[in-house]
Protein backbone atom coordinates (compact mmCIF):
# COMPACT_ATOMS: atom_id res chain seq x y z
CA UNK A 1 0.00 0.00 0.00
CA UNK A 2 1.14 3.11 -1.01
CA UNK A 3 1.72 5.72 1.87
CA UNK A 4 -0.67 8.72 2.32
CA UNK A 5 -0.28 11.92 2.23
CA UNK A 6 -1.58 14.72 4.40
CA UNK A 7 -4.67 16.82 2.43
CA UNK A 8 -4.88 20.36 3.68
CA UNK A 9 -7.70 20.58 6.08
CA UNK A 10 -9.00 23.40 3.57
CA UNK A 11 -9.17 20.74 0.60
CA UNK A 12 -10.56 17.61 2.45
CA UNK A 13 -13.86 17.71 2.00
CA UNK A 14 -13.17 17.19 -1.85
CA UNK A 15 -12.59 13.75 -0.74
CA UNK A 16 -16.15 13.53 0.30
CA UNK A 17 -18.00 15.91 -1.92
CA UNK A 18 -18.71 13.40 -4.83
CA UNK A 19 -20.75 11.15 -2.43
CA UNK A 20 -18.42 7.59 -2.52
CA UNK A 21 -19.55 4.76 -0.37
CA UNK A 22 -17.31 5.37 2.91
CA UNK A 23 -15.87 3.39 6.04
CA UNK A 24 -16.69 4.11 9.66
CA UNK A 25 -13.31 3.11 11.90
CA UNK A 26 -13.11 3.32 15.41
CA UNK A 27 -11.83 2.04 18.61
CA UNK A 28 -11.88 2.37 22.32
CA UNK A 29 -9.80 1.22 24.79
CA UNK A 30 -8.70 -2.03 23.27
CA UNK A 31 -11.90 -2.70 20.84
CA UNK A 32 -11.98 -1.63 17.24
CA UNK A 33 -14.65 -1.74 14.56
CA UNK A 34 -15.32 -1.02 10.74
CA UNK A 35 -18.24 -0.79 8.82
CA UNK A 36 -19.68 0.21 5.66
CA UNK A 37 -21.57 3.60 5.80
CA UNK A 38 -23.33 5.21 2.45
CA UNK A 39 -25.33 8.19 4.06
CA UNK A 40 -22.16 10.46 4.66
CA UNK A 41 -21.56 13.94 3.65
CA UNK A 42 -19.57 16.89 4.08
CA UNK A 43 -21.37 19.68 6.43
CA UNK A 44 -19.08 22.47 6.31
CA UNK A 45 -15.29 23.86 4.53
CA UNK A 46 -13.40 25.54 7.61
CA UNK A 47 -13.05 24.23 9.88
CA UNK A 48 -14.31 21.43 7.81
CA UNK A 49 -17.17 19.26 9.09
CA UNK A 50 -18.87 16.29 7.93
CA UNK A 51 -22.42 14.23 8.94
CA UNK A 52 -22.94 10.44 9.08
CA UNK A 53 -25.54 7.88 9.91
CA UNK A 54 -24.58 5.22 12.24
CA UNK A 55 -27.09 2.89 13.50
CA UNK A 56 -27.93 2.94 17.30
CA UNK A 57 -27.60 -1.04 17.24
CA UNK A 58 -23.93 -1.30 15.70
CA UNK A 59 -21.07 -1.68 17.57
CA UNK A 60 -19.49 0.96 16.02
CA UNK A 61 -22.05 3.50 17.44
CA UNK A 62 -20.76 2.23 21.00
CA UNK A 63 -17.07 3.04 20.49
CA UNK A 64 -17.42 6.32 18.46
CA UNK A 65 -19.91 7.46 21.48
CA UNK A 66 -17.29 6.15 23.76
CA UNK A 67 -14.47 7.61 22.21
CA UNK A 68 -15.77 10.58 20.76
CA UNK A 69 -13.57 9.73 17.32
CA UNK A 70 -13.31 8.10 14.43
CA UNK A 71 -12.22 7.91 10.80
CA UNK A 72 -14.16 8.22 7.25
CA UNK A 73 -12.37 5.89 5.41
CA UNK A 74 -13.01 6.31 1.33
CA UNK A 75 -12.42 2.93 -0.24
CA UNK A 76 -11.23 2.36 -3.80
CA UNK A 77 -12.81 -0.58 -5.89
CA UNK A 78 -10.71 -2.70 -5.25
CA UNK A 79 -11.72 -4.08 -1.90
CA UNK A 80 -15.61 -3.56 -2.82
CA UNK A 81 -15.74 -6.97 -1.36
CA UNK A 82 -14.87 -6.17 1.46
CA UNK A 83 -17.07 -2.94 1.71
CA UNK A 84 -19.73 -5.50 1.43
CA UNK A 85 -18.47 -7.87 3.95
CA UNK A 86 -17.90 -5.52 6.59
CA UNK A 87 -21.32 -4.11 5.99
CA UNK A 88 -22.71 -7.16 6.49
CA UNK A 89 -21.37 -8.23 9.69
CA UNK A 90 -21.58 -6.92 13.42
CA UNK A 91 -18.46 -6.49 15.31
CA UNK A 92 -20.16 -7.70 18.61
CA UNK A 93 -19.79 -11.25 16.72
CA UNK A 94 -15.72 -10.90 16.06
CA UNK A 95 -13.20 -8.57 14.95
CA UNK A 96 -13.88 -7.80 11.67
CA UNK A 97 -10.59 -6.90 10.93
CA UNK A 98 -9.53 -10.40 11.00
CA UNK A 99 -12.40 -12.45 9.45
CA UNK A 100 -12.43 -9.87 6.61
CA UNK A 101 -8.73 -9.20 6.35
CA UNK A 102 -8.48 -5.73 7.02
CA UNK A 103 -5.39 -4.38 7.40
CA UNK A 104 -5.09 -0.91 8.81
CA UNK A 105 -2.50 1.52 10.36
CA UNK A 106 -2.74 3.96 12.98
CA UNK A 107 -4.20 7.81 12.72
CA UNK A 108 -2.70 11.07 13.65
CA UNK A 109 -4.89 12.08 16.01
CA UNK A 110 -7.78 9.74 16.75
CA UNK A 111 -7.45 5.98 17.88
CA UNK A 112 -9.43 4.59 14.90
CA UNK A 113 -7.19 3.50 12.46
CA UNK A 114 -6.62 4.38 8.79
CA UNK A 115 -8.38 1.30 6.82
CA UNK A 116 -6.09 -0.27 3.63
CA UNK A 117 -7.31 -0.22 0.13
CA UNK A 118 -8.94 2.88 0.87
CA UNK A 119 -7.81 6.13 -1.21
CA UNK A 120 -8.99 8.66 1.05
CA UNK A 121 -9.15 9.23 5.21
CA UNK A 122 -10.74 11.78 7.34
CA UNK A 123 -10.12 11.54 11.06
CA UNK A 124 -13.14 13.24 12.84
CA UNK A 125 -13.68 14.22 16.16
CA UNK A 126 -17.30 14.19 17.47
CA UNK A 127 -19.29 17.16 18.14
CA UNK A 128 -21.85 15.69 20.17
CA UNK A 129 -25.11 16.40 19.36
CA UNK A 130 -27.63 14.54 21.51
CA UNK A 131 -30.41 14.99 19.92
CA UNK A 132 -29.68 14.44 16.40
CA UNK A 133 -27.96 11.18 17.94
CA UNK A 134 -30.77 9.89 19.39
CA UNK A 135 -33.73 10.59 17.39
CA UNK A 136 -32.06 10.48 13.80
CA UNK A 137 -28.76 8.26 14.05
CA UNK A 138 -27.08 11.43 12.73
CA UNK A 139 -23.20 12.28 13.62
CA UNK A 140 -21.61 15.19 12.93
CA UNK A 141 -17.91 15.68 13.59
CA UNK A 142 -14.63 18.04 12.93
CA UNK A 143 -12.66 16.73 10.58
CA UNK A 144 -9.01 17.32 12.78
CA UNK A 145 -6.72 15.43 9.97
CA UNK A 146 -6.95 14.23 5.98
CA UNK A 147 -5.07 11.62 3.90
CA UNK A 148 -5.17 10.95 0.61
CA UNK A 149 -3.09 8.17 -1.66
CA UNK A 150 -1.08 10.56 -4.26
CA UNK A 151 -1.81 8.33 -7.00
CA UNK A 152 -5.78 9.18 -6.96
CA UNK A 153 -5.48 12.54 -5.18
CA UNK A 154 -3.32 14.90 -5.24
CA UNK A 155 -3.37 18.75 -5.45
CA UNK A 156 -7.30 18.56 -4.40
CA UNK A 157 -7.66 16.53 -7.44
CA UNK A 158 -8.65 13.24 -7.79
CA UNK A 159 -7.19 11.36 -10.92
CA UNK A 160 -8.90 7.87 -11.67
CA UNK A 161 -6.58 6.33 -14.51
CA UNK A 162 -6.21 3.08 -12.83
CA UNK A 163 -9.80 1.32 -12.39
CA UNK A 164 -8.74 -0.42 -9.62
CA UNK A 165 -8.36 2.69 -7.22
CA UNK A 166 -11.52 4.43 -8.38
CA UNK A 167 -13.87 5.26 -5.26
CA UNK A 168 -17.25 3.47 -5.38
CA UNK A 169 -21.15 4.76 -4.90
CA UNK A 170 -23.61 2.62 -3.22
CA UNK A 171 -26.77 1.32 -4.45
CA UNK A 172 -28.00 -1.61 -2.25
CA UNK A 173 -27.88 -5.75 -2.14
CA UNK A 174 -24.64 -5.44 -2.94
CA UNK A 175 -24.71 -2.81 -6.00
CA UNK A 176 -22.19 -0.38 -6.53
CA UNK A 177 -21.49 2.39 -9.32
CA UNK A 178 -18.05 3.36 -9.96
CA UNK A 179 -17.24 6.66 -9.87
CA UNK A 180 -17.08 7.28 -13.67
CA UNK A 181 -16.11 9.79 -16.20
CA UNK A 182 -14.63 13.17 -15.04
CA UNK A 183 -16.15 16.23 -16.83
CA UNK A 184 -16.26 20.24 -16.69
CA UNK A 185 -18.69 22.74 -17.94
CA UNK B 1 -39.50 15.51 -21.41
CA UNK B 2 -40.98 11.75 -20.33
CA UNK B 3 -43.87 11.92 -17.80
CA UNK B 4 -42.45 11.00 -14.06
CA UNK B 5 -43.48 7.89 -12.51
CA UNK B 6 -44.27 7.75 -9.49
CA UNK B 7 -41.68 5.70 -6.91
CA UNK B 8 -42.92 3.70 -3.90
CA UNK B 9 -41.51 5.80 -0.83
CA UNK B 10 -39.70 2.60 0.77
CA UNK B 11 -37.39 2.89 -2.37
CA UNK B 12 -37.31 6.55 -2.81
CA UNK B 13 -33.81 6.28 -0.90
CA UNK B 14 -32.38 4.82 -3.81
CA UNK B 15 -32.93 8.06 -5.95
CA UNK B 16 -30.21 9.61 -3.82
CA UNK B 17 -28.00 6.74 -1.86
CA UNK B 18 -25.36 6.73 -4.85
CA UNK B 19 -24.59 10.35 -3.46
CA UNK B 20 -25.71 12.36 -6.73
CA UNK B 21 -25.80 16.26 -7.45
CA UNK B 22 -28.98 17.61 -6.79
CA UNK B 23 -30.86 20.13 -6.95
CA UNK B 24 -33.22 21.91 -4.14
CA UNK B 25 -36.44 23.34 -6.05
CA UNK B 26 -38.57 25.57 -3.29
CA UNK B 27 -42.27 27.99 -3.44
CA UNK B 28 -43.47 29.86 -1.34
CA UNK B 29 -46.42 33.08 -2.28
CA UNK B 30 -45.45 33.86 -5.58
CA UNK B 31 -41.99 33.34 -5.58
CA UNK B 32 -39.91 30.15 -6.30
CA UNK B 33 -35.90 29.01 -6.78
CA UNK B 34 -33.73 26.63 -7.53
CA UNK B 35 -30.13 25.92 -6.36
CA UNK B 36 -27.96 23.31 -6.44
CA UNK B 37 -26.77 21.46 -3.42
CA UNK B 38 -24.11 18.27 -3.31
CA UNK B 39 -24.27 17.99 0.40
CA UNK B 40 -27.31 15.81 0.52
CA UNK B 41 -27.92 12.52 1.71
CA UNK B 42 -30.94 9.65 2.54
CA UNK B 43 -31.18 9.35 6.97
CA UNK B 44 -33.86 6.99 7.01
CA UNK B 45 -36.06 4.48 5.28
CA UNK B 46 -39.40 4.17 6.67
CA UNK B 47 -40.84 6.58 6.90
CA UNK B 48 -37.85 8.20 4.24
CA UNK B 49 -35.99 11.09 5.56
CA UNK B 50 -33.57 13.00 4.11
CA UNK B 51 -30.57 16.05 5.18
CA UNK B 52 -29.65 19.02 2.99
CA UNK B 53 -27.32 21.56 3.78
CA UNK B 54 -28.65 24.83 2.64
CA UNK B 55 -26.64 28.24 3.01
CA UNK B 56 -28.36 30.91 5.25
CA UNK B 57 -27.52 33.19 2.67
CA UNK B 58 -29.54 32.08 -0.18
CA UNK B 59 -33.23 32.56 -1.25
CA UNK B 60 -33.63 28.97 -0.82
CA UNK B 61 -33.42 28.96 2.78
CA UNK B 62 -35.84 31.70 2.83
CA UNK B 63 -38.23 30.08 0.90
CA UNK B 64 -37.99 26.83 2.62
CA UNK B 65 -37.87 28.10 6.19
CA UNK B 66 -41.43 30.02 4.81
CA UNK B 67 -43.17 27.29 3.38
CA UNK B 68 -41.50 24.10 5.27
CA UNK B 69 -41.21 22.57 1.86
CA UNK B 70 -38.92 21.98 -0.81
CA UNK B 71 -37.92 18.87 -3.90
CA UNK B 72 -34.80 17.35 -3.94
CA UNK B 73 -34.30 17.09 -7.98
CA UNK B 74 -31.75 14.47 -9.49
CA UNK B 75 -30.32 16.08 -12.63
CA UNK B 76 -29.14 14.01 -15.57
CA UNK B 77 -26.01 14.84 -17.10
CA UNK B 78 -27.81 16.65 -20.20
CA UNK B 79 -28.22 19.92 -17.92
CA UNK B 80 -25.07 19.50 -16.20
CA UNK B 81 -24.63 23.22 -17.80
CA UNK B 82 -27.91 24.22 -15.87
CA UNK B 83 -26.27 22.74 -12.47
CA UNK B 84 -23.98 24.93 -12.78
CA UNK B 85 -25.51 27.95 -13.73
CA UNK B 86 -28.21 27.61 -10.98
CA UNK B 87 -25.17 26.91 -8.70
CA UNK B 88 -23.46 30.23 -9.72
CA UNK B 89 -26.59 32.69 -9.48
CA UNK B 90 -28.44 34.31 -6.98
CA UNK B 91 -32.41 33.95 -7.02
CA UNK B 92 -32.26 37.63 -5.89
CA UNK B 93 -30.99 38.51 -8.34
CA UNK B 94 -33.58 37.63 -10.52
CA UNK B 95 -35.97 34.42 -11.20
CA UNK B 96 -33.26 31.32 -12.42
CA UNK B 97 -36.45 29.57 -14.17
CA UNK B 98 -35.91 32.27 -16.75
CA UNK B 99 -32.31 33.63 -16.71
CA UNK B 100 -31.12 29.91 -16.58
CA UNK B 101 -34.27 28.45 -19.01
CA UNK B 102 -35.28 25.94 -16.41
CA UNK B 103 -38.73 24.46 -17.29
CA UNK B 104 -41.03 22.13 -14.44
CA UNK B 105 -44.31 20.95 -13.86
CA UNK B 106 -45.61 20.83 -10.72
CA UNK B 107 -45.03 18.18 -7.72
CA UNK B 108 -48.33 16.13 -6.00
CA UNK B 109 -47.84 17.29 -2.37
CA UNK B 110 -45.62 20.50 -2.24
CA UNK B 111 -45.71 23.61 -4.18
CA UNK B 112 -42.19 23.41 -5.02
CA UNK B 113 -41.50 22.37 -8.66
CA UNK B 114 -40.49 19.55 -10.54
CA UNK B 115 -37.79 20.34 -12.52
CA UNK B 116 -37.42 19.31 -16.18
CA UNK B 117 -33.73 17.34 -17.32
CA UNK B 118 -34.19 15.72 -13.92
CA UNK B 119 -34.74 11.80 -13.43
CA UNK B 120 -35.29 11.40 -9.98
CA UNK B 121 -37.27 14.25 -8.02
CA UNK B 122 -38.13 13.63 -3.96
CA UNK B 123 -41.04 15.80 -2.85
CA UNK B 124 -39.91 16.85 0.88
CA UNK B 125 -41.78 18.36 4.13
CA UNK B 126 -39.32 20.10 6.61
CA UNK B 127 -39.01 18.24 10.04
CA UNK B 128 -38.11 21.75 11.69
CA UNK B 129 -34.98 21.38 13.65
CA UNK B 130 -34.12 25.22 14.57
CA UNK B 131 -30.72 24.50 15.92
CA UNK B 132 -29.50 22.44 13.12
CA UNK B 133 -30.78 24.80 10.43
CA UNK B 134 -29.27 27.60 12.69
CA UNK B 135 -26.00 26.02 13.78
CA UNK B 136 -25.03 23.93 10.81
CA UNK B 137 -27.28 24.69 7.94
CA UNK B 138 -28.30 21.35 7.91
CA UNK B 139 -32.54 20.82 6.92
CA UNK B 140 -34.18 17.34 8.28
CA UNK B 141 -37.11 16.48 5.82
CA UNK B 142 -39.29 13.88 5.35
CA UNK B 143 -39.79 12.60 1.57
CA UNK B 144 -43.57 12.86 1.37
CA UNK B 145 -43.56 11.66 -2.78
CA UNK B 146 -41.19 10.43 -4.98
CA UNK B 147 -41.00 10.05 -8.86
CA UNK B 148 -38.22 9.00 -11.54
CA UNK B 149 -38.12 8.99 -14.78
CA UNK B 150 -38.90 5.28 -16.13
CA UNK B 151 -36.17 5.18 -19.21
CA UNK B 152 -33.59 5.00 -16.43
CA UNK B 153 -35.24 4.09 -13.13
CA UNK B 154 -37.96 1.38 -12.64
CA UNK B 155 -39.10 -1.37 -10.04
CA UNK B 156 -36.38 0.28 -7.61
CA UNK B 157 -33.30 0.30 -9.94
CA UNK B 158 -31.27 2.85 -12.11
CA UNK B 159 -30.67 1.83 -15.75
CA UNK B 160 -28.32 4.20 -16.91
CA UNK B 161 -28.14 2.97 -20.43
CA UNK B 162 -28.75 6.34 -21.94
CA UNK B 163 -25.09 8.19 -21.56
CA UNK B 164 -27.01 11.68 -21.59
CA UNK B 165 -29.22 10.74 -18.85
CA UNK B 166 -26.71 10.02 -16.30
CA UNK B 167 -26.32 10.81 -13.04
CA UNK B 168 -23.45 13.16 -11.69
CA UNK B 169 -21.72 13.59 -8.80
CA UNK B 170 -19.97 17.13 -8.24
CA UNK B 171 -16.29 17.69 -7.27
CA UNK B 172 -16.07 21.96 -7.36
CA UNK B 173 -15.42 24.44 -9.49
CA UNK B 174 -17.62 23.20 -12.21
CA UNK B 175 -15.85 19.98 -12.10
CA UNK B 176 -18.68 16.72 -11.92
CA UNK B 177 -17.94 12.59 -12.59
CA UNK B 178 -20.58 11.17 -14.24
CA UNK B 179 -22.40 8.01 -12.16
CA UNK B 180 -20.24 5.06 -13.78
CA UNK B 181 -19.95 1.15 -14.36
CA UNK B 182 -22.72 -0.37 -12.30
CA UNK B 183 -20.96 -3.69 -10.95
CA UNK B 184 -22.02 -6.51 -8.20
CA UNK B 185 -20.16 -8.08 -5.24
Amino acid sequence: MVKPEAVDLAKSYLLLNHGPVTLVSSAHGDRRNVMAAAWAMPLDFDPPKLAVVIDSLTLTRELVEASGEFVINIPARAIADKVLAVGSQSGRDGDKFVSCAIGSRPASKVAAPLIDGCVGWLECRLIPEAHNQTRYDLFIAEVVAAWADPRVFSDGRWNFADEALRTMHYVAGGNFFATGEAFAV
